[in-house]
């Protein structure tokens, strides 16, 4: 069917979220709320090294305190190579790191690596358990910093890294486990061209991706060799494909049910307890919770890299640009982990510029093992290059906007790491900037204006769907993908529109890994992209079959049918003169025209809408006490189109609110001997409301290509601007350009005083 | 896909089941083990009365005891006529009787009938606010007896009653809620050329589905309308169905989920509890659970009819029938739900009989209102049918075998209810027993051998089913009707022998009524037969899609693709010369050559193979005590193909067990006051296992015409001989034809004395 200039009578609307009341009363559950009868508590031991070497573990008296009724160590999983898998579900995976980084095997990487587990009947005794467990460490020198874990001399972390991308291969192990390179044209020689070079080294700290729910997970294991799982995730089946590859167990045999999730951004797209509740629960024979208290979360799950990195940007005079060059060190945590893939192949997307070369090196360091984190890499990447945008545009005396524009990529543009550009909204968000009423508010002493871009790829990947029509005539949507933006509002709405019902008459229904078909993770933005597109085909699929019925009741051809909101029709008045017929009447009539009337689809989306953003930054720096206030924001961003506005909008206030985070607040502090020192919300500080200003927002929509609506993904490109946004209005306010996040009030007094 | 003649790999085989080690272990979860944060205990009020106005109901004092959160009468419950919906899922049915029959409208119509419901935060509190609620009643008359009931002067249990299916409609209401008859030929004028008339009355008391697991549920409200509900049934689509018509709700707001089922056999094909739970949990805003006691599902559910038949069969000499007719007088309990229709339905489908006439009466009495119980209302019609025909064999002197090979109908009879049957296996079943060694086995003093032959239709239904084909190649196969009878082992091994995978790889889950495509009840024997067709078409769309996927691998068109053993294979030399690939292998590459593999199919199974078999009993009678041991029993029973044949061999000891307490023990005693005096297993007494010898089984399998493998339902016709079998059994071990059941000894005794 083709939707190319339809008038829409669903999507773009805003209803209330069909998860909404649930989750605002308290009455949804969350992966910690599920209770089995006969459940165990499952307790976690973790290193409170750094870098050791296991020497021994003594599992005796914890299992024999009265109540404990199993315990595990690394010996308990199945021995895994680190290589990376190939093909199918869990290809590019690199499962034996990650059996090692859900239990320490030999070795601890970082302090908070899980060393044991326990599984007790209760709380008190798991925990006293854990007491009673003896394990021997020789401690090794660790490294925390990126730069420090590149030097000769370091530290090093595993012993059979030898950093790929580096011809020849090197000699002796490092912490570096790759080199990337990408680029166009030949930058070193347009260098020289330029009337005006900026070249600038930054650092950012590693943060967290903050979510609310720590992790939690129930397992329950049968003889037989069945088990099942119930656990909050990004993607429950994810959780399967990681579960199976990890204790070697058939696919079909793991049945894995979601939990609400209360947060993931990236950090829930791994598995850190399931495949040891799963084990616990079969050791003990009855099933095992594991619930992650606040400090472990910090400890072991997240981070994204800290990093380190140096950009250089030439200019002419006018403002064009003429080159690019970067250097980004990603730290990787203990395990190879990092995104400086993406942030070589985003740092130069929004612009149109003939030479740039970006160079990319991951690095181990003794932190929790890097996963993803919205839009990942792509944020610092970010930081740096609209840093040196900025100043290049202060140096030219040009309107940041105008210098983003004259150079702005735009369909045709070739980006840097590889593909033509299709239509894209990158000058569309430029301007929405530009024309919005908060650009033109001038500024008061101590305030500056930050302006930065973003771009983001999105994801496209595999969905299903299914549409369940009932004998009353309301619809269930069935598919398999956790709801964490709203993405249950939008497949109703997709759903309503196509079969032509009201959006209520839709019920949304997110299914366990063995009653739907396949769904990769919520991630990448792919949801509303990519199992939209299986919700439309597959309320197609029913349409055709409505037809079928249609038909059979008229005695027509199904090609003498038409649907036209929401009814069966006669496709002409030579099909005959029938009386429409509403999807209600013909579901009454299933039984005796062939039996439930079902649409269904599969598919992998490729070629996903890349995701532009401007995001607008006003500050205030308070020069007494270096404390920021952040007077305005505006995110504008091309959503291609926006089938939920309320949620889309959401989701560039939740990206900027987190960037703003990033860019004044967050970082984890370590001590001399590696221990993390604020694994807490009370020292790790996220942005609370009373933080923040309104933010506001400028949907902008040039429809994707790929999709039959035009939709492109929102949840991730909204964080990659804010990190530059902020820095540029503070580095504006105070006159001092600020390379290091966070911008915390020690560093700005350090900078004004040093002006 | 053509079957016949196939040789099949895994159909046919006996692997353990799926759900095999959860329930032999504990771990399955059945209805009354859901547990949600908050839940509250549920308990309902029961009338003590057989018969009685409620003139009023006091809540207040029972909602203001401290911890009562809810409290829920009749007037919560939207009004709805007392009449027979049309069309659509629940077709049929009287929802209004429905309604009245979950909570009392005005009058209680048995004692046990449920008056008000609590829920509160423990089951004491909940106890405690039933007794604090004060009902007053105006005691009626009532009557318990079919006879009784159908006669003038009867106290009259609802005054809208006037019996349908007489002409002209009777002027008063009665207890007679309808008249049916059925023939063929003209008997009266048939049994003029008799040589031998007999005719008989018999007599059988209700008795209860005895399900070993009582009734239970647990409701979810959400303020938006939304509602889930955990229950133990026979169909949670069909819970989900008569919830949403009880309370006036659309289909898709409401998610059942189903648990595990200890027992149905026809008696969970309805709701008692589930409204009353959701009603509560909407009050409340708290989950409600509600389990029924034993006395509960003894006062309140169930039962089959108890009954009162007249039948009068006429033969020749030589064992020829002539003609039959019978009258059928079946107690409908306090609204209307008996099953006369089957019963003349079915009462001389066993016979080629030119000349039969049945008609039925379906009376009101002050007991629960009846429901299924597996092959609803055909025992007791071949009980009365299969003692008639076995005592023309004694007075004619012709073996019961030979009578009834004699006049067995066969492929082209026409049955007496209308259809002419295709392939049947009446025959077989008949010389399976004939030629088994039990049948020679001589007899010894105060022994007697009955046989009896029985035919139930089965039902066909809507079924749906998914095919999920995993990455690894293992598969899931999801439905949505509970498993009673191992009926997992049967989709599996179908998917398995479809797809020609192994057995093990084929993982069966049965889906809740939003996550996968709608079912009927797992009732009528229909779901090997119906859910079964649907799991062959679902394996075949999945291989169209597997095929289309070698093909794209290969670069060739899919007719050059076939499907054999589990492979794709280039149909010939000309197709190409390719290895061939396992559905491992393209399951694999999935992700790149269209996403997830599913295969789906939903349908009206139409036309199901009837089933027929023929049972041998030999007893014992202790003319001391009246006590009767039955020393051996054979079932022989038509399968049509039988895919798991273990369980097929369990379904028909089960049924033959439940028929033989039926026989021998079962009843319900009231009171003069009409109060069921032994509402628990220790007084109602069905057979353990001790009480029986092994039961012999012979599966006949001729192929039912309407099923692609030849499936016929298995779950029921085996309880349709047996009531005759024991009967026929004792009346000829003692030398008096016994035509009231149960044969308890008193009955026994005063036979032998009466002789």
């Amino acid at each position: 069917m083709g939707y190319e200039g339809k008038i829409f009578k669903y999507v773009g609307t805003r209803p209330i979220r069909p998860d909404g009341i649930d989750k605002v009363t308290g009455r949804a559950n969350y992966g910690a709320d599920q209770n089995l009868p006969g459940m165990l508590s499952g307790r976690i031991l973790r290193s409170p090294h750094a870098h050791a070497r296991i020497l021994s573990i003594d599992m005796s008296r914890a299992a024999r305190l009265p109540g404990v009724k199993a315990v595990v160590t690394s010996a308990d999983f199945p021995e895994i190579p680190s290589v990376v898998a190939e093909g199918g579900e869990g290809g590019g995976v690199n499962y034996g790191d990650m059996s090692a980084n859900v239990m320490a095997r030999g070795k601890v990487m970082y302090e908070g690596h899980a060393i044991a587990a326990v599984a007790a009947v209760s709380d008190a005794i798991a925990e006293e358990a854990l007491s009673l467990i003896d394990v021997k460490y020789e401690i090794l020198p660790h490294v925390i910093d990126v730069d420090e874990a590149m030097k000769p001399g370091a530290p090093v972390l595993h012993g059979h890294i030898f950093t790929t991308g580096i011809e020849p291969r090197p000699e002796k192990p490092s912490n570096i486990v790759l080199r990337t390179q990408m680029g166009l044209g030949d930058p070193d020689a347009a260098f020289k061209d330029a009337d005006i070079i900026i070249e600038r080294s930054f650092k950012t700290e590693a943060v967290h991706q903050g979510y609310i729910e720590p992790h939690a997970a129930v397992a329950e294991w049968s003889e037989d060799g069945q088990c099942r799982i119930w656990c909050s995730s990004q993607g429950h089946f994810m959780v399967r494909t990681y579960t199976a590859a990890i204790l070697k167990m058939e696919l079909s045999q793991i049945r894995v049910t979601p939990a609400e999730i209360g947060g993931g951004f990236g950090g829930k797209l791994t598995v850190y307890i399931e495949p040891v509740a799963v084990l616990l629960a079969r050791k003990a024979k009855r099933p095992v919770r594991i619930v992650m208290s606040r400090q472990e979360v910090f400890r072991a799950t997240g981070p994204t890299s800290g990093t380190s990195i140096d950009v250089k940007i030439g200019a002419k005079k006018d403002g064009r640009l003429v080159a690019g060059a970067a250097e980004f060190r990603y730290q990787a945590g203990g395990f190879a982990g990092s995104p400086v893939g993406p942030a070589c192949m985003t740092a130069f997307a929004c612009y149109n510029m003939e030479h740039s070369r970006a160079v990319g090196y991951e690095v181990l360091v003794n932190r929790p093992m890097c996963v993803a984190y919205r839009a990942p890499g792509a944020p610092m990447a970010a930081l740096a290059v609209e840093s040196v945008i900025d100043e290049i545009a202060q140096k030219l005396n040009i309107d940041p906007i105008e210098l983003r524009l004259m150079n702005a990529s735009k369909e045709g543009t070739t980006a840097a790491y590889g593909p033509k550009f299709e239509a894209i909204g990158n000058i569309e968000c430029l301007n929405a900037v530009k024309n919005h009423p908060n650009y033109k508010i001038p500024l008061g002493p101590n305030q500056g204006r930050g302006i930065a871009s973003g771009f983001w790829f999105n994801f496209g990947g595999q969905s299903s769907a299914a549409i369940n029509i009932a004998a009353d005539g309301t619809v269930t949507v069935a598919y398999g993908c956790p709801d964490i933006g709203g993405s249950r509002a939008s497949m109703a709405l997709i759903a309503a529109e196509v079969l032509g019902i009201e959006f209520e008459k839709v019920r949304p229904v997110i299914g366990d890994t063995s009653t739907v078909g396949f769904n990769d993770v919520t991630g990448g933005s792919r949801i509303t992209f990519a199992t939209g597109m299986a919700v439309i085909q597959a309320a197609e699929d029913a349409i055709v079959k409505l037809r079928e019925r249609a038909a059979l009741i008229w005695e027509i051809g199904i090609e003498a049918v038409v649907w036209e909101d929401g009814h069966a029709r006669p496709a002409s008045a030579n099909a005959g003169d029938f009386e429409p017929l509403s999807l209600a009447k013909i579901a009454e009539q299933a039984p005796l025209t062939g039996g439930p009337i079902i649409g269904s689809a599969s598919l992998t989306a490729n070629g996903p809408g890349p995701a532009f953003g401007t995001h607008m930054c006003d500050v205030e720096v308070d020069p007494e006490t270096g404390h920021i206030t952040v007077l305005r924001y505006l995110v504008t961003q091309d959503a291609g189109k926006a089938i939920h506005p309320s949620y889309v909008e959401g989701q560039m206030q939740g990206g900027a609110t987190q960037g703003i985070g990033w860019a004044l607040n967050e970082e984890y502090f370590y001590s001399a001997d590696g221990r993390l020192q604020n694994a807490a919300f009370l020292d790790y500080r996220i942005p609370v409301a009373s933080d923040m200003p309104m933010i506001d927002t400028v949907i902008i929509e040039v429809p994707s290509p790929s999709h039959p609506f035009g939709v492109r993904g929102v949840g991730e490109v909204s964080i990659v601007p804010p990190l530059a946004a902020v820095a540029n209005a503070v580095s504006r306010a105070i006159g001092v350009r600020m390379t290091s996040l966070p911008l915390s009030p020690p560093k700005i007094l350090a900078a004004i005083e040093g002006k």
